[in-house]
């Protein structure tokens, strides 16, 4: 078999991560979610800390200096601009590496070349407020507003970098909702283009 | 088996029709697609002619009655609203009937109450464009060209219809791109959710 890449995009608490994982397990292939963070730290030189609480972020300083231009006149990189190159060595390192699934990070669109079997997961907003609840530990409420929140930088974050439009069917090759089918279904469809 | 009812909507060029034929022929179920126009004629009493000439398509004056909000200022129906009204309640008779397939004209919307299976189909622009050429016999440019129209006017009739995104994952339970999945392979997938 050649090599299997597979990326995941998802509506935050949708069970992307879950399918993801038994997914990788399932084909005997490797796992990165927040595994990629340890390598963009190495190579930006950044703390795993500031890593960690920029993952799938674009600050609004960068935007800012997007829209004035700024980042052009100074000749110099921001400290968002290391981030976001490393973040990209670390996804091409990873692909060449071997077969892998990659959850998020716009890694279907880094790695547009290897032409990754590219993977969309939504979910009914009830079930993704129940998991979140659970997951989490939160009231109804609270998870109501991490869910709107967490998809709203998860877009940002994806229409910046990728320059396409985040969730939008025709950016990916399958999209689930896992409210309608199951994960083991979902595991079922995807490896019809793994064989 | 309970009634099965399945939506497909669909980019211009993908293949939707292909599928929708098969599937229902493999489910032994009714397929709908142009065959909605004669229920929408007789139900609005307007030509078939017409109603052909303006499927899935919000004409200009329609949209710029909504703008200018004459639609509630004479307190008569338009036209375009004679239409739309008629497709409505023809699509709701369809699924009434029984297990069926239905081709666009934003009837998983319209039959959200049902649940439908939600399905939308898209292709890479490659594929889209060969098939395009073949089947109308048009040029690449005159291919391209009119995927790209249809396509708009698909996006706007919906958007306008149906309230939603057209295309957008999340309005729909399973996004297939047959440039990567065999239509088997997606009648496969589509049909783990009717045994």
């Amino acid at each position: 078999m050649s090599k299997t890449i597979i990326t995941i995009g998802r509506q935050f608490g949708a069970g992307g991560r879950e399918l993801g994982k038994k997914l990788a397990n399932k084909l005997n292939i490797t796992y990165y979610d927040k595994e990629v963070i340890d390598s963009v730290a190495v190579l930006s030189g950044l703390s795993k800390e500031y890593i960690a609480e920029n993952d799938e972020v674009v600050t609004n300083s960068f935007l800012y200096s997007i829209v004035m231009g700024t980042r052009t006149l100074t000749g110099q990189k921001t400290v968002e601009e290391i981030k976001m190159d490393a973040q990209r060595e670390a996804i091409l390192e990873i692909a060449e590496k071997g077969s892998c699934v990659i959850i998020g990070r716009a890694a279907d669109y880094i790695l547009k070349e290897e032409k990754p079997l590219r993977i969309f997961i939504s979910s009914d907003e009830a079930t993704r407020i129940e998991r979140v609840c659970k997951r989490d530990g939160l009231s109804r409420e609270e998870a109501e507003k991490k869910i709107r929140k967490m998809d709203k930088l998860r877009a940002a974050y994806y229409n910046e970098y990728a320059d396409a439009a985040w969730g939008r069917a025709d950016n990916y090759d399958l999209c689930i909702n896992l409210s309608r089918f199951s994960i083991d279904q979902a595991i079922e469809m995807i490896t019809m283009n793994c064989k």
